[in-house]
């Protein structure tokens, strides 16, 4: 009989202090998947802690300890050498597992799911307990991040720059009992396959593990159904009498590759695999989706050819993309999770992201390590979707020790990790952590937790990269602001002069929008925006620099003072949308030596005032989404542009580009140039690239002329592509702010006497 | 009754073709260890392959597979519960085990010892054979080193640029019958520590398997004895009955170390480790050597702080080795073994020449991963000699795969080899081979082999740190000649303008000494040196760039023709000192950036007409072996000058330093610096530097003087160190050929006018 589940429903108790041997006394409604937070608010009527100066009531609830206790249900009935197990999917994070007041278990970590052997012990009346241990912190480290330090509890959650302290703690996966049977699959069953080297066809092994030795005349049948709906592989297998494993090879001609959504078809089979007693009884099934492909890492053309004097070093490791044996450029984001409570997400949340994700043509995430983790359907729908994920381990920005009690928690909760997400079409890379080869992490490459990290991908997902931290030598992190408030320098000339391989963070910050704004800011402090206030507490001043994220002296220097809050998203928003979209087609103009552009960040776990992001929480995009969907198209008209602030009577000199990263050669087309200011538009040249190779850029000619005199404050660059407005784009410039434009400034003689 | 062994004796057979079914025929006497080659050139009288043109006949060999058959000796007796093990240590490469034309095994890989049980099998008159397989190749591969790129087998054996092709092949280490009873260990009893803080005292466990297990009554005894031979640990601990492994645990205070004999005393420890039946009676025991130590490596000063700019990249990976808490700079030298055929070495080859490795100042050999493996005596002299060993794996210049079974080799070939030699105090440094991740190898931070064997010394080596190869960002190789004939820059310039972590390859050829070109090169060839004569095929022409190792063109230009053979020796080796002298000290100075020289090479596996070794071919010093020893003692006083060749009139301006590497803090003293030409002294200045803090160098004035006319060629710089002669240094320059002194040529008018 196939397996059935029960799931539980639970109720929750505060353990007055951190001391866990203490009695729980009142008991409140849980919701689980969820977090105590939650249920202890919504028991209390605390007000929401997003909104104004209701934080601190929900930090305290981190130093106690937390009862949980099911609620008496049906006790699932037994066939006699049936076993019924307690599975708990997944705790946050240390916990200890309680029938009848007898001590079963005790349990770190988030990743790694509980499974109990209660057939004996569980009857009518039985009593459930899960005590939740305080949020842990390592001994002596400073409040804040560095607290997660010992453990692989996400650390965004001690406080980060745009995340307030505010550490879940919970049932924050499925809860059920299982009735197993002897005749079940034990785990999984796994498919494991290489493709050839045309990535057109497939050789592989199907393997299971029953719970116990198969009794005589048992069949393992499979079935596998190509995307449409056919069935391409049909067979069923003897499992000899007395084997609990049973493997079976397989080979497929002409399937159908799994692609990132710009590069094809995100292509999934349904794998069907029924285990069958010899009166052809259904003793077990489990279906699940495969898609095939191949990822690696290669390195960029010309990359091997450097270093090139002595003394010589390595040449820097490489980080394109390679999907079923086609190069790719990789468009993405940094994903630091829709939520502070990851329990309460359900597909419905990550879907709406995940769709603005695809819409706007980004086909990677990086999956940051300081966020929390995520349940099995957001990578469902990445496989749906064709979005690559890049998975990072819970590290971020602290010295992970060498310690065998951290390395042992590490050590299970990354197995676990790795053991239910390799299945994963779209994932395509492990990466250790975030920023941990920097000085404000300090692990180095002999750091025994990332070798450990090496260690169980390679042993457990070896044919899927490993990158020990990000940046590795060659990738890029920063600048995070439009404009560098120290050196004047802006985001794009910063890009201008680098050549990174992958630019695997950058960011532009902008206010929230105005509906968020409204709901998290109290009115009185709406206008202006000030220090002190819930603005601060939002993120709108110095968390970063001094000014950050609102960074409002970077928007008055392009457009003056802001008079109503209106003006100051507008300003701000079109800084981020115009900073954003210069970026991301500057790492795409380095293309084939830079393979990656993903911006600092997608999402944000609770609404900021003022933040790097894309979309405010929960799902409200920014006009710079937009600015980046246009970016990230696969072909585009594109314009080099050496900054964003331009004085009349200066050489404007946009160089052009048409950026191409599909799959198909294109035809060759007309691209004119277009000046617009004040409502009129000049006609700066008209050029004809192409014909253009699949996933190449053409570099095109160098418009100029000297800016003539215009009102402002602000002027147009269109660059149209007959018969294809889709491939064509504009960027918005402003004009220099209080430069009279009769006097050219020092230093730019030579662009007027042009 | 403790283990006894009988050594084997052998007798060979050259099968004809490779053909390994065809019969052995013809015996001939073998030495073992050793090589068939070297058997079958005893036994045929051929001349010797390091002279003249008599390789050739050897090459042919590597093409046959080769018949050893044991030379019937004493039938060990055995107790009632004894095992008779067949033991062969090393076989080169891959052979087949039969006993009376029964196959017991296939084997493959050189350093993974074959252990049979032949118990029921060996009687009187029994016929043991093994059977050695031509050379590895990987198919389709051209002729050289990419033939081992899908084995373990070293690459350098199929030609180098210093070596010959000639590929060993047979029993290269120690064959016996060993006697085994369930009363022995089943392997080297293992003792595992940490040290404290401050690397005073040892916390540790001693891990004993035995075979079978203990009988009722056993007890382990355990005796560790310190360098002064007083018993500092001393206990007898029962092993319960039905146990075969016993564990105990020990602490050690006050501890001596074990240092690189520049730090202090390579201080080793005696272990007796006995097992007694509960009669007292001595069942086995096992004694080795421990010395204490701890190795970590630690970022240089500053590092953390770089880069510093946006796109912000990693740091540079750290390469400081720090010893029992204390860094250190790396004075060393990359050994290549110093013969071609590892089998004949023993401890009396390995000790001369790391007798020459310790009294000149170095304590550091890399073991390049091209050349063979060596046997356990060079490690035991390491640890007494006090020198560090960075071990690579046998990775060298090639592009090894991800296929399974060039990974199952490499998995089964690393372990034995981690297995075997971790124990010793001197092993600091894993690496996965040479040159890895250079465009000439093309293998990644991705390649499976790089992964495993991160994996593998992780698993079983944790406490040693791990490199995928050399160079990794930051360390610097080459350049390999005195002067680029390209650039015309002189290799100190090059130095003096890079800042590399570690330059762990660096060169400067010579010619071998006299008495090795007259033993090796016909004397009609002598003189003078032509290619497509015997200098060629001993690496004096067009094995690198096309005057290398020779470089008679760069001789010439600071000398100007050799008349003679003589002349010609003493000129190239007096570059190739100049230029290591000026490279180690250059390097000492970038301390503590840099923090490791190891030139590129030491020794050289046969006599070579010219090339960058110190040691020519079997243990002749070259005089460049001297000035290393000078440029690397603890404390001297040094000069950076900015190049070899001066002209009269030039301004001559040597920068003087005080080098320290010591562990001691030195007192003030007087350094005063002299210029000599023509037998004439000039004082340029004083200084008196000091107090100087251990380990810390001391940058000092720069000497200025308008170089006065002279007649050359050469001329002296010194720099004495009032009342310590041993820490005064001398540095030989020359005139600059075919200028007139009268006339400065352009742009040294500056110089001149001072």
């Amino acid at each position: 009989m196939p397996r059935s589940r029960y799931l539980l429903r639970w109720k929750l108790s505060r353990i007055k202090g951190a001391n866990s041997a203490e009695q729980a006394e009142h008991w409140i409604p849980a919701t689980v998947p969820g977090a105590v937070q939650l249920d202890w608010a919504a028991a209390h009527q605390l007000p929401d802690y997003q909104e104004g100066p209701h934080l601190n009531a929900w930090q305290e609830m981190e130093n106690s300890a937390w009862q949980y206790r099911a609620i008496p249900g049906e006790v699932p009935p037994l066939q006699p050498d049936e076993r019924l197990f307690l599975v708990l999917q997944g705790v946050d994070y240390a916990c200890e597992v309680s029938l009848n007041g007898e001590r079963l278990l005790q349990h770190t970590g988030m990743q790694t799911p509980i499974e109990l052997d209660v057939t004996e012990r569980w009857h009518p009346g039985v009593q459930l307990d899960v005590l939740i241990h305080p949020a842990p912190k390592a001994p002596g480290a400073p409040h804040g991040r560095s607290q997660a330090r010992e453990s692989c509890k996400p650390a965004v959650s001690y406080g980060w720059d745009f995340h307030p302290r505010l550490i879940p703690l919970g049932l924050w996966q499925e809860t059920f009992l299982e009735v197993r049977s002897p005749l079940h699959f034990s785990q999984p069953p796994q498919i494991s396959y290489a493709l050839s080297e045309d990535c057109r066809a497939a050789q592989g092994q199907l393997q299971v593990v029953l719970n116990a030795p198969a009794r005589k005349g048992m069949t393992l049948e499979w079935h596998l159904i190509d995307p449409e709906e056919k069935r391409v592989l049909s067979c069923e297998e003897k499992i000899e009498q007395g084997q609990s494993r049973r493997a079976i090879e397989f080979s497929l001609e002409a399937i159908q590759p799994w692609w990132p959504h710009d590069q094809g078809s995100p292509s999934l089979y349904h794998s069907e695999i029924i285990l069958k007693a010899s009166e052809g009884e259904v003793c077990d099934r489990h279906c699940h989706r495969i898609g095939f492909r191949q990822v690696r890492l290669v390195m960029a053309p010309g990359e091997w050819e450097m270093p090139n004097t002595f003394p010589k070093s390595r040449s820097r490791p490489p980080i394109t993309l390679e999907i079923n044996g086609r190069r790719l450029f990789a468009k993405g984001s940094n994903w630091v999770c829709p939520d502070i409570f990851p329990g309460r997400l359900e597909r419905a949340h990550y879907e709406e992201q995940l769709q603005l994700v695809r819409r706007n043509h980004l086909n990677i995430l990086r999956l940051w390590g300081g966020a929390p983790a995520l349940k099995e359907s957001f990578y469902e729908l990445c496989d749906e979707l064709g979005i690559m994920v890049w998975q990072e381990f819970p590290l971020a920005c602290n010295d992970y020790p060498d310690t065998a009690a951290y390395l042992a928690e590490l050590d299970q909760e990354s197995r676990s990790l790795i053991l239910r997400i390799r299945r994963h079409p779209s994932l395509v890379l492990w990466c250790g952590g975030n920023e941990l080869f920097n000085n404000w992490s300090g692990m180095t490459d002999q750091s025994h937790a990332l070798r450990l990290l090496n260690r169980n991908t390679f042993d457990l997902d070896p044919a899927t990269p490993f990158l020990p931290t990000a940046p590795i030598d060659g990738m890029g992190h920063g600048h995070y602001v439009f404009r560098d408030p120290q050196t004047g320098e802006e985001a794009w000339a910063v890009f201008q002069k680098a050549s990174c391989t992958a630019y695997s963070e950058f960011g532009c910050p902008a206010p929230a929008p105005l509906e968020v704004l409204k709901r998290i800011l109290p009115e009185a402090e709406l206008w202006p925006p000030r220090r002190g206030t819930t603005w601060e507490s939002h993120h709108a001043f110095g968390v970063w620099m001094s000014e950050s994220w609102l960074n409002l002296p970077e928007i008055e220097h392009y457009f003056g003072p802001c008079s109503t809050l209106e003006e100051l998203v507008e300003r701000g928003q079109l800084l981020q949308s115009a900073g954003y979209q210069g970026l991301y087609e500057e790492a795409r103009r380095q293309k084939p030596v830079a393979s990656m552009a993903l911006n600092w960040c997608f999402n944000e776990p609770w609404p900021t005032a003022a933040n790097n992001s894309l979309v405010a929480w929960p799902c409200v995009p920014k006009p710079a989404l937009a600015a980046v969907g246009e970016a990230c198209r696969p072909t585009l008209a594109s314009a080099r542009i050496r900054k964003f602030s331009w004085t009349p009577g200066e050489l404007f000199d946009p160089e052009i580009w048409l950026l191409h990263d599909g799959p198909d050669a294109l035809e060759p087309m007309e691209v004119s140039v277009w000046l617009e200011q004040d409502g009129l538009r000049r006609h700066l040249l008209s050029w004809l690239p192409g014909p253009i190779l699949p996933n190449t850029n053409c570099r095109g000619p160098r418009a100029q002329c000297v800016l003539p005199e215009f009102e402002g404050p602000l002027f147009t660059l269109f660059l149209e592509v007959k018969d294809r407005p889709d491939w064509s784009s504009a960027y918005r410039l402003v004009k220099t702010r209080g430069i009279s434009p009769a006097a050219p400034r020092e230093g730019e003689t030579r662009a007027l006497n042009l």
